[in-house]
């Protein structure tokens, strides 16, 4: 194997999947925005790029099959690759997400707003973190970065959990703010999601540094 | 390579696919009974049997990747083997739906049902149907049926719609509903997106199937 090549193809890869995850945090970053406000052409923009999304997700997974089928790489760098695959079937996922969220923009445009909205973008903003931080721990292998990451995920639920209870307590009240609560409900649920896939991806850079570590230096 | 010995160890990687695919689907079918029977035992079985998933979907992860490492296959076959980690993502996401399912049916279990189950019933029936039929796909490399698969999402979307705008009306008329009817409305939606995931399934099977046919017949 070239191995002068096959580490240039790797910082290639590298940098794909940071473009990948740039373009799924800038989603999930627009789709908030969009709810914020009430615009839904910048929510069909959301949607609109989830096609160059998939594309992209699609270009990488066959980097990947091309690098497994020229290389033939083993060990550390083998496993490096397929959890690149797995990986991006989670970005792709967390882009679709943000079209759900930009789904419920839309939805929610003409009608006058519940509540005036403090947790949700807390709640968006640690999910666009979560996903920097894996995918950053990813490309560096830095599996403490990673644990770091999945110890957010507690946060995320409770967070959604107080905006559900929140919207219950409202709709309790007065039914007819159901079709302007659930889906703002629905919006905490799509975030909350986010931050699992997130928290996914962290996993499986832990999985992928210690099932290494574990082989190089096997229990007694 | 030895060809014998690749061949056996591809139709045990098979076995095991459809082995998690049963342990999915049941989770599926149980976390369904659960709800109709309002039954908080069967539900706290699925979401313990959740782990034994999990642990299936590592060791198929693992047997692939020393699939890649031992044998390097070509064509067709790594791109099975590749599919075949990106399946078991989904098929691991749609047993965690089966559990969100599960965790409705607990928080349902002591209030009086908002109305008869009739559609999430044969929403249920449909993903069932879905993740089973894409598997089958998957394991016999059968582009067509995969195809039929990806026809029936739209049947999903739109028994979702139908509950959700339902529950939504029952709502607006009276609030004090919402604690029985979100939990309900949230059902129909974890079951449309295991539908969602088989879709993605039976996709990288007609991907598998055709990017091998594209590169035996390439275009002109």
């Amino acid at each position: 194997m070239d191995k002068r090549h096959f580490h240039q193809e790797l910082s290639e890869l590298n940098k794909e999947i940071l473009k990948l995850g740039g373009m799924v945090e800038e989603s999930i970053s627009r789709s908030i925005e969009s709810l914020k406000k009430r615009d839904i052409q910048l929510a069909k923009k959301v949607i609109n790029s989830d096609e160059v999304i998939d594309k992209l997700e699609l270009e990488i997974d066959e980097r990947c099959i091309n690098l497994l089928a020229l290389y033939q790489p083993m060990a550390i760098d083998l496993r490096f690759i397929t959890t690149a695959l797995m990986i991006t079937t989670d970005l792709e996922r967390i882009a679709d997400l943000a079209v759900d969220i930009s789904e419920r923009t839309i939805e929610l445009a003409d009608k006058p707003l519940l509540k005036p909205l403090i947790d949700v973008p807390k709640l968006a903003s640690l999910a666009q973190k979560m996903v920097r931080e894996s995918l950053e721990a990813f490309v560096n292998r830095n599996a403490e970065l990673a644990m770091s990451v999945c110890k957010y995920d507690d946060e995320a639920d409770h967070l959604r959990d107080m905006v559900c209870e929140e919207i219950v307590e409202i709709v309790k009240k007065d039914g007819t703010t159901a079709p302007r609560a659930i889906p703002l409900l629905l919006v905490a649920r799509h975030l909350e999601r986010i931050c699992d896939h997130a928290t996914n991806i962290a996993e499986d850079v832990v999985y992928m540094v210690e099932a290494q570590m574990l082989k190089h230096h096997p229990r007694e």
